[in-house]
């Protein structure tokens, strides 16, 4: 596949992930909206399934979608290394999109929200108590299920070069939205699961520089780092599991 | 298919993505009812299963139950125009007679219903700010999400026609459920998720004219006009995207 | 398939739907509980899956469950007319199997729930507003999208005999609990949804004559008959639009 | 297959299966997470996915995850009897490593849990209503409805040796995560759904002798042969009841 395709094919499923995910958070977090205050179910629920629908787009480039799964790809040996790059520009182009087309669909709630101070917490994710050691320990175990399940189980391990092969059903992508959904609503409790540097830092700096939002806050850039660094550690060793499997079995 | 199969078959579809959509409105507002404030949650299963259940039954026709779905399909050259104005008619039917199942289904509690003014928003949407231009980008972005998916995701991809090949399996359809089900969660919460002119407007007409509702609101009809042409602008920019980008890979 | 064998299949599937049906519903109401007060939700939740479990337990006999379904069957002459007995004997049979196993389930609960009489509410339905008409309505446009839904939506009707043709996967299953799921969420609101004679006067029955609970309430057979009347009817007007449309296409 | 790969593939699945499902119960019971107080449907989704998660992971070893299982298998010929202690191994040293990890995701929060001594919960199960024949019965009927359902549904009964034949598709363990999510809304209210020795003694073992909680519980060990005896037992007569239909049609 060209890297042009690749860079669209991952632009448009991660632009449709954040703004699906950034969204269900929105809807939860200001007032005046129909989903105000519908928890953490809720929350989960729109995330898994902003996966499925990002991920069924995106399918064509292998619906990776975040930088920690083409690493865990490419450790792995499904994803040449030479496409890394490419995959990487069209995730992070692709979240800084979906987290400005989120921020235009609730931009009269932004307007009126009477605590625009807290409002990073729609777009990126932050440890409910601050430790970096242990803050990393979470968003590592949380994407090294992804990456695992992603590596292990047998729809995608079939697959050549990191794409299962579905045939032409969308339904297979429901499998990895399943093992979103609980992720957030078992590991997602301490840090908000980003699980995902392309999720969390695209819309950081969305937020930081691109939205007119009034009063705003900083974008707790001393955090930043966890949730980009985390999930590659966590993806990059679900791979090596999956490679001592492969060759113990 | 003949236009009258056509007609017949979104009849059916959209009368039952109707009946259950506004049905589980109507748990959630109207009193004595077992789902009386059921929550933001539990309406967006509700929406997203009655998609499941109509388009099912819809299957022959290519389960449009939406004119923003029918014309995306037409402009990417995947429904004959000059089947379009047959599906509009069947929709729209279709819409009607399911808001008056819906009537039906819970006509005791109409009756009961001690604001029959607050009556509108079960069958028909209404923003929470309102706004011309920006409840349009709201509409707009979440047709636009569900026609993108539909045109871009492997198996309505694969189809011929418009008409994804799920062979002889009901359970393809629920991919599109699932995507409308996190369209609720993440993008219904400024504008209670239109996204299907037949789907407001339909309902609105039948709760104007012909439900028999003592004391009920007047149907919003300065409103009225954005669940429409948003969803329309919205579907139509999404098969404009299918073709720039299956014209590029 | 023997009449023995339908039978054995229906009871073991009836009681499977019955007891995991009945058991959600204890789990929101009775005390001391891990899911008192689950809501409505949570409980469309556990009928919608009672149904996957109980027809893929009973998928050699076609997963009837109900005999709203078998005579929507019979009718639209895909079950034959002389297997209908069996079928019913199985599904009373196992209904009142499934009620009993719910109560030995919950029964220190029930020796210590302080309002015994508030009990029937677990195994049988009612109105929340009584009137024998409108409820009636309510019953048969529920049953009528449960078995609208079976005979049009392709993968039963593609199958011979009523037999869904999934070929060995269960997942098939998943369309029907979908639409139960929705049935409950949009049009459960007045009279809880039974949609199926079997699941409510076989429960009502075990209830009445068979569990000893102190100071149960009575089994209010005034009621009793909607429940069964209202769903047969419905299932009856789905298989006459079915050979209507069948016919028309 | 060897020894070895059936201990590695039910020690993977079953760590993923605890992880994840002790972590919902942790992220609703502990303080200062995203999920606290979310709820019982929050907690059956995290557990039914985390089967769904685990399952398609330990799918080359047949994805048993649970004691139970690997009995009801065995007596019902699927799996040889030779095996089944390497089942046994696996699970339960998975068991362990699941709950260790679930521990270090919540660190922070289990440090700063202001009740220490309510913590056992997170990790196995209890009664509300303690009476040993009254709780046997209750983990005896829902271990009952999930060895039936594997031995009996479609795609298990066909699958050669204990291992369902999905192909290549992982989504075929949505349905034992569809059928665990329906024990835990209808049968998990009075004892918490153990359904699983593995899953109860396990994470208890490694929550009395491993985790470094201050101030923690005793872990109840007067209850915990409760969630071992009343699961083999239920699988075993799931088993039995395969044996005799299995006969009989």
């Amino acid at each position: 596949m060209s890297a042009g395709a690749i860079i669209v094919w991952e632009l448009l499923g991660t632009a449709a992930l954040i703004l699906l995910g950034n969204g269900v958070v929105a809807n939860h977090v200001l007032r005046k909206t129909n989903g105000n205050n519908g928890g953490m179910l809720f929350i989960n629920f729109g995330w898994a399934f902003a996966v499925f629908t990002g991920a069924s787009i995106a399918a064509p480039s292998g619906a990776h979608l975040n930088p920690a799964v083409t690493l865990g790809l490419a450790i792995a040996d499904k994803t040449p290394w030479a496409d890394v790059p490419f995959y990487f520009i069209g995730q992070f182009a692709g979240a800084i999109i979906g987290a400005m087309l989120c921020w235009a669909t609730y931009k009269l709630q932004f307007d009126d929200h009477p605590e625009p101070e807290n409002t990073l917490g729609i777009f990126s994710t932050g440890p409910q108590i601050p430790n970096v050691a242990w803050n990393l320990v979470t968003e590592i175990i949380g994407t090294f299920v992804l990456v695992a399940w992603i590596l292990l189980s047998p729809t995608y391990a079939a697959g050549d070069g990191g794409t299962p092969n579905f045939g032409n059903s969308a339904l297979g992508y429901a499998g990895v939205s399943f093992v979103v959904l609980v992720i957030g609503t078992s590991l997602g409790g301490p840090t908000g699961y980003a699980i995902n540097p392309a999720r969390d830092l695209g819309p950081r700096i969305a937020y930081a520089f691109l939205m007119p939002i009034r009063n705003k806050a900083n974008a707790n850039w001393g955090y930043s780092w966890i949730p980009v660094v985390g999930p590659l550690v966590g993806g990059a060793l679900a791979a090596l599991l999956y490679l001592v499997v492969h060759n113990l079995t």
